[in-house]
């Protein structure tokens, strides 16, 4: 891979020339989690030998902030019962796609102009009882189990964290694959370790995104060089702390999110990466059984989740 | 263990003189999970043959009925973005506990008139922002991964399924265990299959329980003579399509749910089994390696959970 | 008018012939509240001569039951206020159409095969983001104040209420109005008791409707016949606390629902009328002032709302 | 009254000895509201008299910003109906309190260290249910149906707004009654305009308040010194834009928000009164038919509300 921008042309080729449609058949609605199998399962089980385990998640995001605009729902209630006793019970409420929670996106979850996961339309697809295509029930009866791969890029730069100036580029992670000795193979979930809790540290009052409005969307995260990457790795899923480095700088509406229309590849956003990147470096390992539940919400567009390695 | 029903005396001592509290440390907030070692972890993992998996869990109960009195909320909204593309994002809200949600039950969730889990004092521990003891994030940063072990009570009895009349005792589940050749160790998950589809299947019209008032509470499931059972087999949770028989026969306001303030064990309500013991069959076994994920609500006193069965 | 049920074809012309698509303007948004002028306030003020307030509305649906599938959310907190003191505060949250809430429906909120009010197209108009033409906003700048008047069917009967088998019809409501002296001006409001409380007493096992789905819609109320009587009077809201006689015995979507979009006219449904019908009895009259205030929510299909009848 | 700033133990002697506990009986939980009796409803309505209706109330505040950290929701669905139409229904959900709402203080929101209204202790009366004392309900039956009078104080001062560096005393208000020659009566309900959205415009990045946490809570607003006006006049309502100056200069959690647990006076917090001001100064009056109908939440501690002004 060249070590350099990617044309325009190119960047369109990503998305369009080279997208999965039609791959698994053309109503197929789990796209590249097809190449978890069960084999795959097996062999990410025996990665389990410290028996470690770690969440790749951030708190429940209930506190309002600069990255966290729609503060989630948590309401108590108790309730008694006779003769002498009680419960308590509460209520959640999330609004969870956007930069505060830890969740998973469905292949419904975007699109460009030529459309959603294998060409199909959003005017009819997505609906107001849920998205009739594409959406996350079709991943919750099997979950999500397969090896997790760490590309840790704060380490492989020596720096504390991805920033704006210097984004993610697809050459960048093959980098680190090379130089950690990693083989990556079909079905794999890559877990790319920006720094975003460093970088965050660093700017307290910028926010790391506004993905709802409320100004231009400037933010440090993975380039759309990225792309070619995880469609040459047949990667089934890619769990992110940054996002896409945005804005783009192409004239598209999604860069390393347009894998899921284009790719059928999963993303797991706004992970937290601090604890297991630690956990590799102490358990000197770079892989490890990743399992992620998605709730099987039907015409669900993702769900919140709480990703756990286990090493 | 004797083939009666224990009297009040019996059952008394099971929630009080047997209890766990202290045994992991007063302040302890992780009860019977402190018996998931990294071992464990790795025992449960090598189970892993076939990779098949399969989901414990109900869909995400939207639709009301008889059995849920307050459907969860899924809305969805879409959003453009330039120049040409969108994405379609929802809000989930759940009222979780009750008989309709497959979820897990924290350690906080109930109490009688001696306290909650470790004696703490409900008055004290249950606020308007959440519980301040045995919340269920303390269960999130590692994740629930252990043994499952399948107790099927219909294929034991050769019925389709457990009935009021006809509840499930502890000493049924001892038996169960001798049949199938089962040794339960410390630490595992023990997963009670009581039919509860086929129940509903066969009364259509009747509510399987009501939990949020409405009437009396009348309802098959596990008599409290199983709490000894988990108590004597250092069970870490038990897994469950049907819950307490209800009424329980005992003046005391928790049967079986006594688990968790007495024992620190821990519970996941309303599962799904039917798919699950088919698999066991299928597989012909017993066991698989069971991995729960929790939300990591601060102060939750549980979580919607999509738990997984990994053969 | 005579005193037979209407032809499939009266009925259809009751929808489609009479209706007021255009008499305000092609884009007029506020239907028959046009009706209500400065004078038409003016005059329902001058009405006020004893003081006493009622409200017209049930409580706030918190409870599941057999008319409340969807409960309303209430949820407490409570936050400290430094030096030594606090506030409470709470979450209200409410799917208010329906049968259990009191709420006002905006134009926007029913259809059939040609269109919303004024002809506008719901494929268009009813967005993710809210309804882009005929929502309730329209009518929140200057709220609903007119006069009111009462229609009291049990009164009129001698019975306790209207049952299914004897729905209103529109020359039992124009009976009402001759046999109590009363002209209705355009503009007015009628409040029309059916005495649904008595109706629920005798039939406490028996949910007034399922308007979510759940079997056969089955009710008593207000025959499709009471159309015509809503257009010829210039009627600017219908008031009621049951609602159409269901199944209409037409093939159509809507029988008296039908005049939001046909006509423009307003509905207050599930109001209480019980203390308003009392109120009347005991102060002597039929009429009164009539204060709706709906919450401006921009591209919202109406809104809870407590209706005051002030004498 | 003196032009100067209170001392703290004036202060004090605001909150605790002049305060109305028990002037409406110990258990009466509708405070000043006793002052609108039935003759003050039929006043306010003679006020009628050009028929002009006026909104004071903000949008529904759905929009994320820095007033609005915990948006509202509305959230849209459709819903077919046989054989050819439809309708559209939505939810609204709303956790009211704070800055960015419209919305009525009931009795029970506040409280310093000798309780809340009435002497109520809030550690009984506030529960997970709802508030057992001074809750919303108590006002919904009548609604709020009084005279209002405004005091403008941008229109008495020559200026576009209030300004932190220049609260509004208690002298002030009484010196806009003088040159505007007003008398107040027991019972009336003052609209106190001040310019709040001139001065949001006026500092577009700089949040009104900080109500839940997240910094000081720095802002301009009614001085504490008012307190003693709303309690020599026997006001029963105080409808204002903006709200309590703040840091109030004394050791007291609540400074005017003290006279809902002090005097039982009620407070609609967030008006929009741009509309309404510049109606007084269209009509040539300062005073106006006030209409405010809180929902009927049991146990609530306030209400969204549409408050109207009828000239």
């Amino acid at each position: 891979m060249e070590r350099r921008l990617p044309t325009p042309a190119e960047v369109m080729s990503y998305l369009h020339e080279r997208r999965n449609w039609g791959r698994w058949g053309k109503d197929d609605q789990k796209g590249a989690m097809n190449l978890v199998t069960p084999a795959k399962r097996v062999a990410a089980a025996r990665l389990v030998r410290s028996g470690r385990s770690v969440s790749l998640s951030r708190p429940f995001p209930k506190e309002p902030g600069i990255n966290n605009v729609f503060p989630a729902h948590h309401f108590m209630r108790t309730h008694e019962r006779l003769p002498a006793g009680g419960f308590a019970a509460d209520y959640y409420g999330i609004y969870y796609h956007g930069i505060a929670s830890t969740h998973l996106d469905a292949l419904c979850h975007t699109w460009d102009d030529q459309g959603m996961w294998n060409g199909r339309d959003p005017k009819k697809e997505i609906t107001f009882e849920g998205a009739a295509f594409g959406s996350v029930e079709h991943w919750s009866d099997e979950g999500i189990v397969t090896r997790g791969v760490m590309l840790d890029v704060p380490r492989f730069r020596g720096e504390p964290c991805v920033t704006f100036e210097k984004p993610v580029h697809g050459w960048e992670l093959e980098d680190i694959c090379k130089a950690r000795g990693i083989t990556l193979e079909p079905g794999d979930a890559i877990v790319v370790n920006c720094g975003r809790e460093a970088w965050q540290a660093a700017n307290p009052d910028r926010p790391y995104g506004r993905p709802f409005g409320g100004g231009v969307n400037e933010r440090p995260g993975l380039h759309v060089s990225c792309l070619p990457f995880l469609r040459d790795h047949d990667v089934s899923l890619l769990v992110w702390d940054m996002l896409d480095h945005s804005p783009p700088g192409y004239d598209i509406p999604w860069a390393v999110h347009g894998c899921l229309f284009a790719y059928g590849v999963a993303l797991l956003d706004n992970a937290l990466l601090e604890p297991v990147a630690r956990a590799c470096i102490e358990e000197q390992r770079d892989e490890f059984m990743l399992v992620i539940s998605p709730l099987p919400v039907k015409g669900g567009t993702g769900s919140p989740a709480n990703p756990l390695a286990i090493f």
